[in-house]
This record gives C-alpha cells, structure tokens and sequence, in this order.
C-alpha cells in the first residue's frame, strides 16, 4: 500500500524521444502514462481488446481513424475504442505536442 | 465501437458545486472524471478494492492521508492506494482547484 506521486512538468522534461511514453504511475491495472508526439506515429494500428484514451496538455494532435480524422488542443481529450485503426500525428509547430495516456497496462504501444 | 471526444475547459466552467465529480469519458472499466475542491471534503474514507488517481489542473490541494499529508499542485498527481484512509482539503484561496480523477467506475464517492 503505496502513495505513488508524480510531476507532469518535471518528467515532461526528461522526454526527449517522441512516441515513446514514460509511466506516471499505475492505478489498479491502469496505467497513466505521458508521452511527446513529433511527425506521424509509425504505423497506423488497432487495439484489439483496450480503449485507449489521450488528453492533450500542450500543442495540437490530429487524430486519424478509419472513422475521420480529427484535431485536439490543449485541454481536449479523446477515447479511441477497442477495434478502431488509428495513427496519431502532431500538428505542425516548433515544440513536441504533449499528452496523457490512460490505458490498461498491457496495452502495446503498436497496437496487436 | 463509439469515438468519446471531451473538453476539459468546457466541462470545467459547467462544475458550480465542488466534491461532485463529473464524467468526461469511459475508458474500459475506468472513469475520467473532473472535479472541483472547495473546503475540506465532507469525510475521512477509504477504498477498500479501488485505487483511485487525482492530476491537480490549477489551485492546490492539500491530501490527508493516515501516512501523513502532502500538498500538490497544477501538474502533479498522486495515486492514493486502496486500503488507504484519506480526505482532501481545497488549499485557501479565491478559486475552487481543479483536478481529474482517475479510477474504475464503480468507485463510490464517499468510500466503503
């Protein structure tokens, strides 16, 4: 039985690699996870079995989906559901878009 | 197979009373859920099979917990384990802080 704290801002810093999420912590067999986007993600996937969910902190997303495509800011979040193909892409602009993820554990990052 | 989209700045100007989580989005058996502080919540509690997540967005928030108290502020975060007896209190000041909530759906408000 373990308090488990964190800081956005402080491990936002130690990113330096798009896609590539870094764990917050865990909430029973969640997980919540920060990641910095840069480019297209490299390849469009599905997660067969986990939604899979993104709130955007800063910069701009555009979320494509087999179900339109779609851009997030600051403050918007979304839930891709279990089954849908997607691929995320960052908007274009100097500093890497950041954003949480909140998922089961397991869930892989390039889908199944 | 449905796309969730939320705005947390949108959401956020609906809440008018503090200590009444509202939805933003389902993610499996898990919650997003946005949450205004005002005072102190109306009583100690725990979650006897539930961890449960809180993301600090403005003000602070001041955690008493049966290990000690802690204060955090916009962009940290702290997973209060299942188990573990807490009640938090808004830090003093003119506006309501504002955070996520992250945990399964089923967690009761007030504790078990």
């Amino acid at each position: 039985m373990q308090i488990q704290r964190f800081s956005i801002s402080r491990t936002k810093d130690e990113i330096t690699r798009a896609y590539s999420p870094i764990n917050l912590a865990s909430v029973d067999d969640f997980a919540i996870r920060l990641v910095k986007f840069q480019g297209e993600f490299e390849r469009w996937h599905t997660h067969e079995n986990e939604d899979e969910s993104f709130i955007v902190l800063s910069g701009e997303i555009n979320f494509q989906t087999e179900q339109g495509d779609f851009v997030l800011k600051a403050g918007e979040g979304v839930v891709i559901p279990k089954g849908l193909k997607h691929c995320p892409k960052a908007a274009e602009s100097g500093e890497m878009p950041l954003a949480l993820i909140i998922e089961r554990a397991e869930t892989k990052r390039l889908g199944d």
